[in-house]
């Protein structure tokens, strides 16, 4: 987003664990700030020093470590880029648990430290599920290891969670262990055209009901969203006329062991959709070969290019019940334009998309400039209304700098004190990734 | 197994979350140790007081708070029976996420607490997964309300994941938000016998694959095992020739949305087991019937109740690389014979059985009687064969009272003194479940 920029003149680069956990003695007895820096391919400012705090790249721990094909368990050093990864178990018939678009770039280091959710969550739940141990080294440079590669392991606190979504505040990820599920023999994938927001919901129940442990992804795109994704080129699988009349878009992916199977289920599902006495769907539109299931990912996973195409953008990424997704996005509409900032100099487009299967909605104001008015208008304004559903402020890009200030509008004082409390228990002089997720005092 | 017998003489039955806050208050000004008791099932004594301390009954706390038939959340009170609330979400065409034997009478706040894994734990994952929140009491009565309702929230460090497996040692746990999958639609399973364990590991990556996402267990039983549930009339699927040669035995469940594709995969799966150059089996039988199909699963959940009518227990719960199932199972009987100690009159069998897919091996000593000398034999030897695979001592029972000695087998000095400062953050006082987890100092 180009808004940090960091003001470090150190990056130290390390090689091993050791060189690490060396680091940190001597950051730690001169009470020296360090930030741990993965792909830094983080939207909230985590991995940028505030301070000139001293930057520690994990590039190269890029080693992965074990890989077992029978139980899928693979054990990789935290530099390791998400792509490598995938393309290293992809010969054993696996896949990794997580896929996000910064996956080129991203380390698997920083997307345990940030908690990344992304495309699979649905089908393969979060990091705090599949990651089975860690290697850490702590601000004084003890290593903590508890890389385990076990399943279930029942003793005593499960400490390596502190880590996962810790952003790098409790110490620094050097290795992780991690399930890998088997790779799926088919994919498919279908956009349905939705006359209104209001079938949505009922959509998802029925999609769930007919593909069940096949469903892989269930996607909601609004109209604003799916007109500037086809503006700037990207995809374009339904005519004019299907889209005719369609007040939002869902995008629906099936992964499975057996593409026949998937196939009849598929088109069984399309079926009972369309011949409905009261369809909840205009129309659908099934992928019929690889090209067009990358195109039709391309219209979901396009929409940030074509908003960073578009315009300034202000991004929320929230968690809200699936039932107030449009409430939200035209409330904010709405609120700005009371506040005459909803025109061509100023606000241009409010739009919202977002993964309706984990209640994760992506709101985004498309503006000509980034402008003090705009943003005095938006926050607290979106923090409040998150707040009043009882939602997250953050669903998966974290805190970081960006929004420690906001921290109360999803998380009690009581919650925000014990946090502190196991910062001081981790890290006593507070030179682990300084003003990250917690205010400084 | 009635080896604990606790000395409390009060015990409270709070029924609201703020009767729970005021009794905790009351304790924790007087430092009067509280012992929070679910259902009392559990297997390491981890609900019995060991120094007369009050036991805080969770039974009374029984209400379901609310359930999302869109998004499968459940939100309960942590007295709620398993079962009942199983029969809570049949209507709605969802299923709990756990399933353990004793369901009928441990209650879900217990079964948090000690991070229960269960029989369906291959297939739905971890309590670490699968809970979204926590109301948690904490011992000065604080109430830590982190019951959200919100599959995605990266808002600073994941509290809640500290009292999943913590068995009550840093706070009371009163709710519990939990996301329950959708119910299968059709559920199968195909027991299968094997002339060598050398075979359990092919066939576990060919069941994978072929079985994929409909897999829902793989149960692993020696021939020992297999043959005193036998004997105690639990099952008795396969005949005599079928078993003639077998040293183990293995059985597989799909769950999946659609029955004849799932019966289509299963067939095609024995096909391929029995027709292949060198099998992997020396026969399968599958379940035709729901009779059928019960009574597999009676084999396999019938070993529990055949050992404690054969005898006295040993029990071990561990996770050790799956390789190492059948060795660690004849090392402990060859280590019993060389102290004398494998006779009539001491120890009869030493079997293995477990969930392959999450590396549990269910490790049972069958004696005539608890002797001190098999207690010595067996322990610390269990612990260091474990450790030497970087195991657990404690897969899915924890740590309770009984095994707070033997901690340092799986746990660093590092983690240890860890623990001890988060309990030290939450429970000052150590009011909280005490001598439980950590030895007391």
């Amino acid at each position: 987003m180009g808004r940090y920029h960091g003001r470090s003149t150190t990056v130290l680069k390390p090689r091993t664990t050791q060189e690490v956990s060396e680091i940190m003695k001597w950051c730690n007895k001169r009470r020296i700030g360090v930030v741990p820096q993965g792909g830094n391919t983080g939207l909230v400012g985590g991995s940028v020093p505030v301070d000139n705090e001293i930057i520690l790249s994990l590039s190269n721990l890029n080693k992965v470590r074990s890989f077992d094909p029978v139980s899928g368990i693979l054990v990789a050093e935290a530099g390791c880029i998400l792509q490598s990864l995938t393309d290293y178990v992809a010969p054993h018939n696996h896949i990794m648990p997580i896929d996000l678009g910064a996956k080129g770039s991203c380390q698997i280091g920083g997307n345990v430290a940030t908690n990344a959710g992304g495309l699979r969550l649905l089908r393969y739940g979060s990091l705090h599920g599949t990651v089975l141990g860690l290697e850490v080294v702590l601000p004084d440079g003890t290593i903590l290891d508890q890389l385990t590669t076990l399943r279930k392991d029942n003793t005593g606190y499960d400490l390596k969670q502190l880590f996962i979504g810790a952003e790098g505040t409790l110490g620094v990820i050097t290795g992780v262990s991690i399930l890998t599920p088997p790779a799926p023999q088919a994919s498919n994938n279908v956009i349905l055209a939705l006359p209104s927001f209001d079938h949505v919901l009922p959509l998802y129940q029925t999609v769930k009901r007919q593909l069940s442990e096949i469903l892989s992804a269930f996607e909601f795109i609004d109209r604003t969203a799916y007109d500037l994704a086809v503006k700037h080129g990207q995809g374009r699988a339904l005519s004019e006329e299907e889209v005719d009349g369609a007040e939002c878009f869902v995008l629906v992916e099936t992964s499975g062991g057996r593409r026949e199977h998937d196939e009849e289920k598929l088109a069984d599902l399309l079926e009972l959709l369309i011949t409905a006495d009261k369809p909840l769907v205009n129309t659908g539109v099934l992928s019929q070969s690889p090209a067009q299931f990358s195109s039709l990912w391309a219209l979901r996973e396009g929409v940030t290019e074509a908003v960073s195409k578009e315009g300034k953008a202000y991004k929320y990424d929230i968690s809200v019940p699936l039932s107030s997704f449009k409430d939200v996005v035209d409330g904010t509409r709405e609120h700005l334009r009371s506040k005459g900032l909803l025109h061509d100099k100023a606000v241009k487009y409010v739009l919202g998309y977002g993964h309706v299967g984990d209640g994760n909605l992506h709101l985004n104001i498309v503006a000509d400039a980034y402008l003090p008015e705009i943003q005095d208008a938006l926050e607290p304004y979106i923090y409040e209304v998150v707040a009043l559903h009882r939602g997250s402020i953050s669903a998966e890009h974290g805190i970081g700098a960006m929004k420690t200030h906001a921290l109360p509008y999803s998380k009690s004082a009581t919650s925000i004190a014990l946090m502190r409390k196991i910062k001081a228990v981790f890290d006593p002089h507070g030179i682990m990734n300084p003003g990250k997720v917690l205010e400084l005092m």
